[in-house]
Formats: structure tokens, sequence, C-alpha cells
């Protein structure tokens, strides 16, 4: 493939993404993924700003007002005062710098986080050059708090917990962490991508994300928020933090930057300032409670045919032991649907997405009985 | 701010988004930016795109395949046959993975960069927790390459040449680098994140990019190349490098990851494939000249001021000595020009992108008049 002489026309070059477009399988049939259709406003604000670059914002001032909103607001949703932070461009940069302000604070070599950590954790590890000493996990697929103290050295820098787990959806013991760690004097970083957008709005999940020693928290507008990727946010307790990754910015209109990447999407604020205000609290609260239901619907379906949830589902993802999830998942995929496959333990993960929809459950396990 | 109980209209909330992007300095005025106004056919096909994740491309095989015809089209433009990368978020992804793989093939310490290099590289350097080496320039802005390798020590993973540097857009002496750090057998980094579209279209710039050594290059489609930030690339002149940046993806429908992000716009890959296609050689060639005669412009109505550019620009990049320059760029912001301070030497820098017209161009120089 070479760039060509003469350029296509318009028309011709959509049609061809369109075609291209067309062949995947809808969202509808996925069972697999975290991020999903965006809402209709959050495509119109990205629109409208599409051309702001936030890592340049003297240009476009109204970009870091809105990124200012969207950081409070996430704040304000998650129960926390005092705070500060930015517009990521999702889970695995805010895994990175979180873990990165953490070293650059205590200049310690390790950082210790639970076996059911998200893979953008190792792949921090690699890219800060620090160890990563892997916490072992309790009956509830939750980190074992004790055995993550006794981990704990001389040069451990700090602590990941999740909320919730990317494989199960399970909520580390935070209050548990969070008082182990102000004992040992270790910030905790609390990788809520997933659960941050979904934790909110479910009133049994009385989870507490305004602890001591919590020294900062990710979530991912992209994600449950409804949002456009890349959309992410992360938010530290304290100034020092943010100090800690802040590089100074020549020739550009700012003087100092703190996201990873230097040019950024100022539409992503935009695009999450407009799906908060436009939801509000009523409106998530009316989406996840869909998602909830229909994740309760599949395991009752699951059920019937003899699998039982590997843990009673926290949030809107859901996994059932299946030691033959290979040959299963590929012959769903012949048919259309996509899962997605669980390593600890071994079997089928299903994440419940607004784009979920009651009756395609039905289909799907209709499908999944004829190949079982 | 807070996320409020019951949502805004959707008229409303776009109502209060439009008032504010509305409120900014136009591009039109702006001459302190890399970025531009996309091309209409980059954001039409953005937008058909817009729910994809390019980090989970099992979902959407057809983003994968944008990506790579991306990849592709960027390595023959640049002359380069044996490559293989990916699409970055930009530059500064870039520059930090790059020197990642270098880091990681060689074990090393240290890397080396120019004085006039971008601070990505700086921001690479403590993320990546490893020493940067500054190299001082000869009088033409370029890397002084004798000095250069007199740093190199036995702990040196790698160098950083430019093409072209963010101040100046001047071009590192690449073939005299190249030859100098396969002797020393040093893999060699090159930032063209605003030269690799821009470079190719220009007759005069006969810059090598497939020369021993240079283990890798960056570009920013969405900058020159006119597509919809975040849209990047990185190339690599050996599998080595992409493999030594590789991470394993559990629950997704993918195998491995190469990019910092997880979750990424398949968006991004859909929008600069199209703007390629639709641009071709021809039409990037007749942008690219027009950027070039409206630097050549200014040129010529600065120095009826008086002021003489640093270098000869090269490409659409210019930059005046200036002494006030705080001053006079503040003066220029309360008549809504944007332009850029330079620091080495100390300034006044203009981009000449797309967005600048001729006119603009003569207006400003009369409000500059009226100023010094």
């Amino acid at each position: 493939v070479k760039l060509r002489k003469s350029g296509r026309s318009e028309e011709e070059v959509l049609r061809e993404l369109e075609e291209m477009w067309n062949s995947r399988i809808p969202y509808e049939r996925v069972f697999s993924s975290m991020c999903t259709k965006p809402h209709p406003i959050a495509v119109k604000a990205f629109l409208l700003f599409i051309e702001s670059n936030l890592g340049d914002f003297g240009i476009f001032p109204s970009v870091k007002e809105l990124e200012d909103k969207v950081v409070s607001i996430s704040a304000e949703l998650l129960g926390i005062k005092k705070f500060c932070g930015y517009m990521t461009s999702g889970g695995t940069e805010a895994n990175i710098q979180a873990l990165r302000a953490l070293r650059n604070v205590k200049r310690g070599k390790n950082f210790i986080a639970p076996k059911s950590r998200h893979f953008s954790i190792d792949k921090a590890s690699d890219i800060l050059g620090v160890e990563m000493k892997i916490a072992p996990l309790n009956e509830e697929y939750q980190v074992d708090v004790s055995a993550l103290e006794e981990m704990i050295d001389e040069n451990t820098f700090g602590i990941v917990a999740l909320a919730g787990s990317t494989e199960l959806g399970q909520i580390d013991p935070l209050e548990e962490i969070s008082k182990m760690a102000s004992e040992c004097d270790i910030p905790v970083h609390v990788d809520a991508a997933f659960g941050a957008f979904v934790i909110p709005f479910i009133d049994e999940l009385d989870v507490n994300f305004s602890l001591p020693s919590i020294s900062s928290i990710s979530g991912d507008p992209h994600k449950m928020g409804m949002s456009v990727i890349p959309s992410g946010i992360l938010l530290f307790s304290e100034e020092k933090y943010m100090d800690a990754i802040k590089v100074r910015t020549p020739y550009l209109t700012t003087k100092h930057q703190y996201s990873l990447p230097g040019t950024r999407p100022g539409a992503s604020a935009a695009a999450t300032y407009a799906v908060f205000e436009h939801l509000g609290k009523e409106g998530y609260r009316k989406i996840v409670e869909r998602c909830m239901r229909n994740t309760k619907l599949i395991i009752e379906l699951m059920e019937e045919l003899g699998f039982e949830p590997v843990i009673e589902p926290k949030m809107n993802i859901v996994t059932f032991e299946m030691e033959d999830i290979d040959r299963i998942r590929e012959e769903l995929k012949k048919r259309r649907w996509l899962v997605s496959k669980s390593l600890n333990p071994l079997g089928m993960r299903l994440v419940i997405m607004p784009h979920v929809e009651e009756e395609n459950l039905k289909l799907f396990v209709e499908d999944l009985k004829r190949i079982i």
C-alpha cells in the first residue's frame, strides 16, 4: 500500500470505509467489551470541538474549563472533596501516570498489585522500569490484605487496589487496605477504570473512595460513562503527586503539562461534559439499573444451563467457570457472538454493557445451548 | 461543579458548548500551532468509526486493516522498505515508546538527545527512569555530531535525531549521524512528528530516512497530515523493537498490544486513511507548497520590519530573533493573534500551517508594526 499519486473522490473513499465498517459484528452481539456506543450527545459535542487541542489550551481556553469541570464532577460523584487531576486517554495512561507519580514522590523501586490487576499495570511496570510484586487473592477474588502487608519492603512506593477487577468486577476491601497502608505509610492507587461510573449508581455498593492513603483514582468516561474514546480521568488526593509528573512546555500557549500525550483531543472533554450534563444522576442510574437487570437475567438463563457465576456480581460483569471456553468461544464467534475468556478462574466472562438487549441475551443462550 | 440530579436537554447543553467554542481565537489567527483544522473527509471518516476501539480490534477487524494501511503508506512515503509499526496517539507516545524499545533491547541506562529536542523527550526520560544527555548544536542549530559521538558511553542505549526541530524546523544531519551510530553500534530514533508529512512533499529536501542504525521514526498525521487528533505513527526498522514493547492482552479479542494506551480510537485510523486516500501525493504537495509560499511571504514582510530568520526555513516553521518577545506576544494576543516564543535563540516562532491565509499574514504584520 502506498500514497497514491492522485487522490480518490470523497464519495469513493467514504463508500469503501462504510463497507469496511458494516462488516463488523455489531455491539448488540458483543458481550466482551468494556466500551460501548457513545451517547449521541457525546458524539455531537466531540464533533463541535474536533479541531481543539487540550495539550495547547491557550488557543482554546474553553476546553481547559471543560476538562476542569469533568474532573470536578467525577470527584464529586466519587465523594472526594480534596483533589486535583486531569483527563487521560483512558485507564492505561491513568495507571502509568499514577504509579509514575508515586515512584517519583517516594523514589522507591517496587509496587504491589493484586493478582486480579488489569494488564496495563504490567505495562506500567515495564515502562517505568520498576518491579511489580503480585499479591494473592482471597476466596472472594479480592486482594488478600495480610499477604499484601507482608510483601511491603523498604523499597515499596505504592499499592494498587481495584474497583472493580477486569475479570469479575470485584472490588478490593478499600477500607481495610487504607487502614493498613496508612500504618505502613504507603500510598494507594485505586484503579476504578470500569467502576467509577457504575459504583456511584448502585445503592447497595457503599464504597468509600475518600479514605486516608488513597493517593489517586482512575475512572473511564469512555467505558460506562458513555463518552467518546479517548476519555479517561485521573484524580490525585494531593498536589504533590500532580507536581511529580509535571513537565515544562516551551513554545506552547501553556506553561506546564501533566498528561502523558502532548497533543490530545479537547473534543473528549466536550463530549464527556455533554453526556454528564445531559444524563445527570438520574440518567446514569437508569442505564446502570438496566445493565444490572440484564446481568441478573443472564445469570438466571445460565443457571438453567447449569453454570454458576464465580462470584455474585457487584456490577455488570459476570463470569462463569467453563473448562472448554476456547472451543465454546470460537463456536459462538461463528454464530456472531463475542464473549470474553477469564483466566482466573478459567471461564466465560460477559460484560453487560448498555448496548446489550434482553432479547439478544435470550438468543445468545439458545445458541450456547446448541453448542454445549 | 457536580453531577446534576436531573439532566439538561440536549439543545441546552449543545448551545452552552457552542458558545464556549465560539469564544476561541480561530485557527486563522493562530501562528503558534503545529496542529490545524482536520480535513473534512477525516472528520467524516472519524465520525463513521467513532465507536470503534483499536485496542480490541477483534471486534472491528477493519480498523486493524486501516491501521496497517496507514502505517504502510507512511513508511512508503518516507522511503522505508522494511518496517513494522503502529498508530500512536501522537509524537509524545511515539518518542516514549521508541526510547522504551531501545532501552529494553539494549538494557542501557542513558540516551543522548540534541539540545533542540521536543520537551516530550524530557518527559520520556522521566517516565522511563533513564538519564538523558543533551548534545550541543552547531551554528546551523543541528546536532553537533562529533560532540554527540564523544558523549556515548557503555551505558548508552540510543540516540535521538530530529526532522525537524520544534523551534526551527531544522533537520539533523541524518546521514552523518547514521554513519557514526553504525560505527558505535547505537540505534537512532528519528523524531519526525512534524516533518514526516512535510519533507516528502518538498523536492529540495532530499532526506534519506532509510539509513543504517535508524531504528525508529515517528510522524504525526494530526499535524501536517491533516487528520484528526489523536493520530500518530511509529515505525520500527526491526521486529525486535516492536517485540520489546509487546504486552499480553488477556480478556480481549486480541493476543498482544504494542500501544501505550489500551483502549484507543479506531476512528483515528479511519480518518487518517481517508485523508491519505483523498489527497494523495498531489493533494499534499499543493498544501505544502502553499504553506511554503506563505512562509516565504512572512519572511519578506518581516525583513521589511528589520527582522531576519534565525535559519533559512527548511519547512513551514520560521523563527525571528526578538528580545522583547514576551511583551510583543502579549500585545499581539490582545489583538487576537497567537504566536509562539522560541528559547534558543530567544525569538518569535511562527508555524505557517494550512489554516494560515496570505491576507491574515499581511494584517498580522501591520499589527506587529504598530506594536514595535
